[in-house]
């Protein structure tokens, strides 16, 4: 018996709902199958859940889901299609056959079904059972991501070699003949995903005055004496889990003010690094860091430290735990990132970030690689 | 004014509310802002519309979406949620303070903002003004689709290369001494996409009695004399657009029910090619596939021919219009799939599918990649 059970059992709900791809986190987690197409999900107290699938998918539903799978025609979707044309209030009618008494909804389930369900029962939001749920690790989920942050570490080693081993023109980094690129290192970082059977997403390799945009993607030529800011955040294939990390470098020698900068990200990454632990509140950590910043003579808020100290990985890339102001107690076997950054329009922006486990003994990193600005 | 204008002039409301990542293609639609976490979008009548992202977020968004932008703390985030902690509530009333009147919102509206939405004004879901809009693709979204399915081919021509110069022994496919596994091959399409600036998906690549399963990933050694189905639908990472391409194969000589199977599945791909054009329904093509499958001997249904004859294509794999049995008029620069296939337990499947645009002369396929069983 699981929270969501416990959950459902107090609650007196018919079922826990859902209605989405594997895109939702939610859904991946509870039925570890993978689709680009929504399917509907239904819970009751004490099963392990069912899933309604397109009649092409069933065989392959049935081999690759932890849920029983029925298909669309076997859960009466055509019949009621016939006397019912709004495809929601198909969906809810559907949902009625199998499920008698309230539901427990995530609160992203599509507003068009939610309202429709909420005609005929009563409907409550779940408020973080599955967030709390997915927000401690098992064993096996942590062999997963320190897996995917062992391929973000070759693919740092991979792009940053190319800045090392760059010729420098007028203060413009080359490859042989050819301009080093933004998007020259984001290919070949996703070069070393796909290779290891990860999936990119919004990669990061923003030069100079970019940097200053936490989330700028990076365009044009990279140059000497500027910072380079190196952000990614791949996904396994298979298993759909996520690690993320961040270094910042400079080929050649660093402007002072990033210099500085970087000496102060790194300080208060390691001092967030030892006060990780279960039972301290993310945002207690968070005030650890502005705090820190502020007598280093960094600004926290609308310039300076401007983000997070960090956030949970899994599923998704960022979910719970969060490490902000309004962070809550960290508990064991969470994943999460710390990535202190400081950012200011003009002169850049400094962000390192490494992935680890919530322990009892601390903050254990899955990241190791090097934190050096200058190369 | 475009159609979402005239909606809500029309229906009175006061905007068009939606919340969520990029990974919601009505809000990379609205936007063109890339961003993993949520942002709220208001659209006025009249109006280019607004995004709110957080202070982090904004210099960024400013730059790179196609709306007006204010911060979280500029919209009122923080003063509401000191007398609130609900957080589905504060972003209401964040709303609220933004917008009078009746909202219209996607289906997808989160139902935990709907619902708090739907306690102090009228809500009504769109019954499909944006996939409407979406379904018609402007000339620089078919351009963007275009390049993507230019990825595709290159992608399945390395693949198929693969297949084709390995050595066969006890009738496994090898690259010299290693195995050619579906995830080499794989690894390989991916590695073309991200040269190319696209990030992968689930790439099938699936052999033997597996391809029976239409979405099956595929997994192990590929074997001589079996089909071997390969689909990809890679999206271009600056764009958000994808393509997606199938192609069935089999190294040396085919089962004759797969040879069979193939030569069925060219001729309905050719003969819904004639038959799609503006004005036509999505069922009637559809239809017209199956009359002529039922008239080769195959079914459809359970067996056989068991999805659709294609989807829309465009910021999301699969959009409007459907090719299926309750598929509408297609509309001229609609972006679709042509994707006939049987599939049968036991025996395997062959799928062929290319991509195109429906022109007033027809089908205008993107997609020139061979269509050769045996390779």
């Amino acid at each position: 018996m699981d929270a969501l059970d416990r959950a459902l059992k107090e609650g007196g709900f018919g079922a826990y709902v859902a209605f989405g791809t594997s895109g939702d986190a939610n859904i991946l987690y509870l039925t570890r199958f993978s689709t680009t197409d929504p399917i509907l999900y239904i819970r009751k107290p004490g099963e392990r859940g069912l899933i309604v699938v397109s009649q092409m998918e069933c065989e392959r539903a049935a081999k690759e889901a932890t849920t029983a799978v029925i298909s669309r025609a076997d859960a009466g979707f055509f019949d009621v299609a016939k006397e019912e044309s709004n495809p929601w209030r198909v969906l809810a009618r559907v949902i009625g056959r199998q499920v008698e008494g309230p539901l427990l909804v995530p609160p992203h389930l599509p507003y068009a079904l939610g309202s429709e369900l909420a005609r005929e029962r009563e409907v409550a939001i779940d408020g973080g059972v599955l967030a709390r749920m997915r927000e401690v690790k098992k064993a096996q989920e942590i062999r997963c991501i320190r897996d995917v942050q062992h391929v973000c570490d070759i693919a740092m080693d991979r792009a940053l070699r190319m800045i090392r081993k760059a010729k420098v023109r007028k203060g413009l980094l080359f490859q042989g003949a050819i301009p080093l690129t933004s998007s020259f290192v984001r290919s070949a970082i996703h070069q070393v995903f796909v290779q290891n059977g990860c999936i990119p997403s919004d990669t990061i390799v923003a030069c100079g005055e970019e940097t200053a945009m936490p989330h700028r993607r990076g365009d044009g030529q990279l140059r000497e004496g500027e910072p380079i800011v190196i952000d990614f955040f791949p996904r396994h294939e298979k298993t759909g889990y996520f690690s993320d990390m961040t270094r910042t470098v400079c080929r050649g020698e660093a402007p002072p003010e990033i210099a500085e900068m970087f000496g102060a990200v790194r300080d208060a990454q390691d001092l967030a690094a030892r006060l990780i632990r279960p039972g301290v509140s993310g945002a207690g950590v968070y005030q650890a860091v502005v705090d820190f910043f502020r007598d280093a003579g960094y600004e926290s808020g609308s310039r300076g430290f401007i983000h997070s100290l960090g956030h949970g990985v899994g599923l998704e890339v960022h979910e719970r735990p969060g490490l902000g102001p309004s962070g809550e107690e960290l508990r064991e076997n969470s994943v999460v990132t710390n990535e202190p950054g400081l950012y200011y329009p003009g002169t850049g922006g400094v962000r390192l970030e490494n992935t680890g486990v919530v322990k009892r003994g601390g903050f254990s990193s899955f990241t190791r690689f090097e934190r050096e600005l200058v190369l």
